[in-house]
């Protein structure tokens, strides 16, 4: 690389000479990115699971960093990675949170709706309760760190807002590797809509901390979830109205263009299905931003709303496209967030290379670990707990699965965009102390938990062959697509499992009002959900 | 929209403000996007070929800038159209360009490899001599038209510059209607090419005639040609070479990974194949922007890098990719040069509408048309003149073709971006002037000649249905794959006409230097050329 910095003089002098560096910089990602693509792709076709691609971008990132340390050109390198806060949150994130919705692997495991609904209570008691648990268990447990010096001190406050960023949890290597090796669809269903659902809590709680800490006088308990249902709420329903928006647009030109279905009566329909497959692409890139933008100029969630603009534009836009379109933007969604992804692991490697370690950190990221163990514990037991007991004894929890969610709480990007802002929003000390942990964490979760995520689901039975036969059929015993009616058996009256049941009532209700209202009048297809599983079913064959 | 501004109120008071306008801007932007999509997708379901979508694009940006003049808030929404330089050369441009060679619509209408090295002397003849001569003709007319005070007077230097920017022709639009109504592969070859290669050759005068002026002293003509032959040779070089490494990579992986091709060995080959796909589209959008990296971190022009890198990737690259990524790399850079291109035709409508005009301008506008259009008939018949010397009487190009090529020279993205690049190079009125000037003489030809070249190119009879039958063998007919080697019938010895054919010749050579050596070592197909060529026939009928 060296030979570019006595390429042809430039005229236009140092500003000219800095843009030289950025170029250069770009290139030296470029080109990781390139490698980290190829081994991956070489890793994954020698079974290698114990190096997922993320790893494999981690340790790329930081053997560069270390060349670069070593050859003492810091300052210089450092430059090359201006990364900024603005092109993560608009660029990197959003495809890396909408990828998992937008899954069509051959395989079969995409984000199907009946697992997904029929858990659809347990889902929420995990990601709603769940991390508002883990949050608050890791929040205090590092301030009680701090205040007997185990580590270094946040005021409590911050630790409450560090619990909440740590909580959010990264779905995509876990998934992978589900996707590689088999599992139960229950399971899946759980572990997705955990850690897809649990990044809106995370943000929530984060923001919610974040004003209390700006505002520390005169807030009541009472304004505290007041403004936390406000991001929440308020997110969730941009979101959600985007995301109807979109289905309905899309629905419209489908019905508007409903012809080209019979390309042979039109003399150039070919070129009109390439025009329509381009318009739906594009309406399927621009609504999520949209919904992005909208919540960002209320005030809200960016993030959340874009999440939940994701859920329903899979649900109701996504089956208003034609094959091609939907093999499309899976594709087009799969190729710009493994750029993201690898970029953001490769950008967390070199940053872990380049940082000037104190001891105070080391500590500061070992207690951590061992605190996010803990909460995760909390979060997955107890709330295990709670949805066993509102289900029927053949639709427990069991014990295997919960020690699979509770081993599959990865931290990945979401955590990591949290920390970068947390460095704007804490002093300077605190900040950098929460992003450096946050940071470390993320990368031995991947590296360790990555790493070992396929032996630890074979050692707990939960993948493998046994669960790779007909997956629709095996569901279909199970569980129905109504969540079921909890027939006689269920005896015993106390007071708070009616409130669960209740609880779980409402989720059935609202399948119903779906099948009934919603995706007849939002897709094309009536009520034909049983083609869907007929594909998972076939496909594993 | 005004609502927003009244939104929750935000604690970080006026920078959080400024975001919030941002984020209202680039929502009122997401939504013209979609305006825009959705409009172009009913123009063209009715066949009203007189508005094509950019034109929709500039008139929704002319109707929003308007709306927004009369409501008086221009201040407010100028601001949300903060324009980056940047982001338009490194996000916007490239995928324009790269596009066009990308295409594999289901007319068949893509960059045939064989009219195209048929054509290639003549191509070239029209790009770099051709284009040379529009720009200097142009440019010696804005002088004089300066000097004689028919429009605002720029140096001379400045006149030449304003005469490479406003000769780069955008290929867009004329071939969509070319694709849509079908035409002789020799026209769209040759249109396709000069508009591809004059772009690079346009970049490097401009570069070039900018270098001039800002070193006024001591420059020779020697040292002129030297600096024009540096950045067009040496970007053409790093263009080449990054491409032809794309495609050696992408043998590699595809040889690596050949036994993907039969699934049912694998047992996970599916999800193989998924990845597989995602590896070759990764590099696929990664090459490019290496090329554009590595030439503008050598002090060249990274446009005219990616211009010869997207010509070496289209003939050895993309013909290593599965049938499922080629069809995906072609809707992918479809969906983003056509997000890229009515992004930057609403930006222009926007623009026009906001502008403060004065009379100046109008008469710099008005003869400028006039002079490019002098300057482009001295271009297409001077150069078509000389290859028709150098061709035999079956290949020569009929009148007919010439006054198509003559007509087809719409101006687009590439002199909008030069223009914009000029605003900084040039003293303050200069600059502004010529971006006024370029971005209207760009709205008023797409909007004219847009609009009536489908009319246009019916007259001249070289769109239809005549042209529709099997393009391929009519091609085979007229022109083989290797150049014809002038039999007899060519007596006169004249030595001018002796140059042009070998030059002619060496064009003939490269094509045998590619079949023999270049395809057989850089792609996985031996020389099965002809294959493409049944593909063209067939899908025509």
């Amino acid at each position: 690389m060296e030979e570019l910095h006595i390429s042809p003089a430039d005229p236009r002098g140092s500003p000219a000479k800095e843009q030289q560096a950025a170029g250069v910089g770009i290139l030296l990602q470029i080109m990781m990115l390139v490698l980290s693509f190829v081994l991956g792709h070489v890793l994954r076709r020698h079974r290698f699971y114990y190096l997922p691609e993320a790893s494999a971008s981690l340790l790329i990132g930081l053997t560069v960093g270390v060349l670069a340390n070593i050859s003492n050109t810091e300052n210089n390198i450092r430059a090359w990675f201006n990364f900024h806060e603005e092109f993560f949150f608009l660029f990197l994130l959003p495809p890396i949170i909408l990828y998992p919705f937008f899954v069509l692997t051959q395989s079969g495991f995409s984000l199907q709706p009946k697992p997904f609904f029929s858990n659809f209570g347990a889902i929420v008691t995990f990601a709603i309760f769940g991390t508002f648990v883990a949050s608050v268990v890791t929040g205090i447990l590092v301030y009680l760190g701090g205040v007997t010096f185990l580590m270094y001190k946040l005021p409590f406050v911050e630790c409450l807002m560090f619990g909440a960023l740590i909580s959010a949890t990264d779905p995509v290597t876990v998934l992978s590797i589900f996707q590689e090796l088999g599992t139960d669809v229950n399971l899946y269903a759980l572990v997705f809509g955990e850690s897809v659902l649990n990044d809106a809590m995370a943000i929530s709680l984060y923001r919610t901390m974040s004003l209390v800490r700006s505002h520390t006088s005169g807030q009541s308990f009472f304004m505290l979830v007041v403004r936390f249902l406000e991001t929440f709420v308020g997110s969730m329903s941009a979101g959600v109205g985007v995301g109807f928006t979109s289905a309905l647009i899309s629905f419209l030109v489908v019905c508007y263009s409903s012809d080209l279905n019979f390309p042979n009566l039109f003399k150039y329909a070919g070129l009109d299905i390439d025009n329509l497959q381009n318009l739906e692409s594009c309406l399927f890139v621009l609504f999520p931003y949209f919904s992005y933008m909208l919540a960002e100029g209320l005030g809200l969630s960016g993030i959340v709303s874009i999440l939940f603009t994701g859920i329903v534009m899979k649900h109701y836009s996504f089956s208003n496209l034609s094959d091609s379109s939907q093999k499309f933007v899976s594709a087009f969604f799969h190729l710009i967030s493994s750029l993201a992804e690898t970029f953001v692991f490769i950008y967390m490697g070199f940053d872990i290379a380049m940082e000037q370690h104190s001891w105070s950190h080391i500590g500061f990221i070992f207690f951590s670990i061992l605190f996010i163990g803990i909460a995760r514990a909390a979060n997955v037991f107890s709330c295990a707990y709670l949805v066993n007991l509102a289900r029927p004894a053949h639709r427990k929890i069991p014990m295997k699965h919960q020690k699979a969610l509770w081993y599959s709480g990865l931290r990945g990007a979401m955590a990591f965009a949290l920390a970068l802002q947390s460095v704007h929003d804490l002093p300077e000390g605190h900040g950098q102390t929460i992003f450096t942990a946050t940071t470390a964490i993320v990368v031995l979760t991947v590296l360790l938990i990555g790493g070992s995520t396929g032996t630890m689901l074979e050692n707990l039975q939960v993948v493998g062959d046994e669960h790779d036969g007909p997956l629709g059929e095996s569901f279909e015993a199970n569980n129905g697509y109504i969540a079921p009616s909890y027939d006689g058996e269920s005896s015993s009256g106390n007071r708070f499992k009616m409130k669960l049941k209740e609880f779980h009532n409402s989720t059935s209700s609202f399948t119903a009002l779906d099948k009934n209202y919603l995706t007849p009048f939002f897709t094309t297809h009536g009520g034909d959900e049983d083609e869907h599983d007929h594909f998972l079913g076939d496909s594993r064959r």
